[in-house]
């Protein structure tokens, strides 16, 4: 239950910077809601096709269309006032983040595939969205660049992954554990400037 | 045997409007006749693909695969004399796009999925082609942009399966109403300029 | 044993071209790990998909997960160095893609699906961790682009699945002769300039 409310939420914040990137390209507002769709439930998707789990989970769960769609239909008409600078709103990008982290490598244990397959579909659940919104908008997807975005998913999937190797019991803690490493490693890129070696930060050292 | 002839002419307007995307871009002729395929296939993949009814539908049935790369061989060297801007190719595509808004969610109904799941597999059977086409040709996709293309999909396939819904004895007719309001989305565009709103227009409105 | 070998060959060889790509788009560490693993895997998987062999092979095999974030992690950090343009380099990119479209062939015939739903399975998996590469840097698929390099995958897995029709017990043969029909294209194509037709070069010799 606990779980099933962050799901939502996650969903409901993938959507929205969805349906944000395609407003910011003048899409009308037919794509807007198709966006929002597409991305809250990318990567959940590409899990299911991978995993062999079809008809995907939002056939099964058409709530997620509904939930999504509306999603894409108010922030048309509200994104004009939306901050998405705001410190709340990049918080919530990285629960999102965390929350499908968990939800990726979790549905894959479940399918009684390998914990390192594990951690690969938390990522790829968690970054999915993301990169079909790029691809959408044809932008370089942001996902891969220098922001930590992809790192705080695979520290997040791997912190989960180990956790409920060990202590299976106790799986709350091992997602709060998850969630609570892709909110940290996020904050400190965002407020902190941690950030991982680029090839043209490794030139600038060596000079 | 009548919707058979409409998948076949669907398919290969799909596949024109690929190969002369290719084309454009001076792919040689192995592209373009790869691009033919992979845009006049890929809507109908894509769903397959989500729904869950693999191998997918050409490869029960390699006349498409023919078909399509035929298409993108005969365009290739006759590419210099079309006028994509005509009218005919204009209503030819229109046809197209209700078709695959009809296969897409009459294929999901078989499947015992959802309305509301069949109305978006219409969608995404319709522009999924399309959106495969502009991502190889690296383009912003034109099905988000607007030109009421991804309506004219979501209201036909809207209409197809509340007709089927309703009266499923005559899936003529809802199959004919649904290329009808497809048309007709297209034509209100194209001839008439109809259009929804967009965050530009909606600025626009507000000052 | 011979093609298993020749299968890690490949992989490894495309790992190598995504982590090129990201690192010259100065991705991040991870960033470059997650686009090894994408290009090195992503063909087989497309075909996997395709096909309905889920969940997907390097779900089954893990080792194709370390192999390519390992490829990913030694090629970012002695990148500096490499000369992509070297013909040590394009061979062995040739001999991949010559491995990558006897696999895909192979594994669809396998699967029970008729020799032309092969030849197009091979093109797919040789071309497609290419296409996912181009996707996620944002650029124009090379592959669809005039350097024969679609075509001479087309060119292998025929040869491949017409040998393997004719000669089922010579396996080891077909594959040697479509390894080797691959590298010729490719070495034509590099060496001595061959090319086949494109719209440009069309119009050049009607004028």
């Amino acid at each position: 239950m606990f779980f099933y409310c962050l799901q939502i939420i996650g969903t409901i914040f993938f959507a929205i910077s969805g349906a944000l990137s395609g407003y910011r390209k003048d899409f009308d507002l037919t794509g807007v809601m198709l966006i929002a769709f597409a991305v809250g439930n990318g990567g959940g998707t590409l899990r299911d096709i991978l995993i062999g789990s079809t008809p995907v989970f939002w056939m099964q769960q058409p709530m997620y269309i509904f939930l999504t769609m509306l999603t894409g239909l108010v922030v048309f008409f509200v994104a004009e006032h939306f901050d998405v600078t705001s410190k709340a709103f990049l918080i919530a990008d990285a629960l999102g983040l965390g929350v499908f982290a968990i939800t990726g490598a979790q549905k894959t244990l479940t399918f009684g595939l390998s914990p390192v397959v594990a951690i690969m579909m938390g990522v790829l659940t968690a970054v999915g969205g993301g990169i079909i919104r790029d691809v959408l908008c044809s932008e370089v997807p942001l996902i891969l660049k220098p922001e930590i975005y992809a790192t705080a998913a695979l520290a997040g999937a791997t912190v989960y992954v180990i956790l409920h190797a060990f202590f299976p019991e106790i799986k709350y803690v091992a997602g709060i554990a998850c969630a609570l490493t892709v909110i940290l490693i996020r904050l400190g890129t965002i407020m902190w400037g941690w950030q991982i070696p680029t090839p043209s930060w490794l030139k600038a050292k060596i000079r």
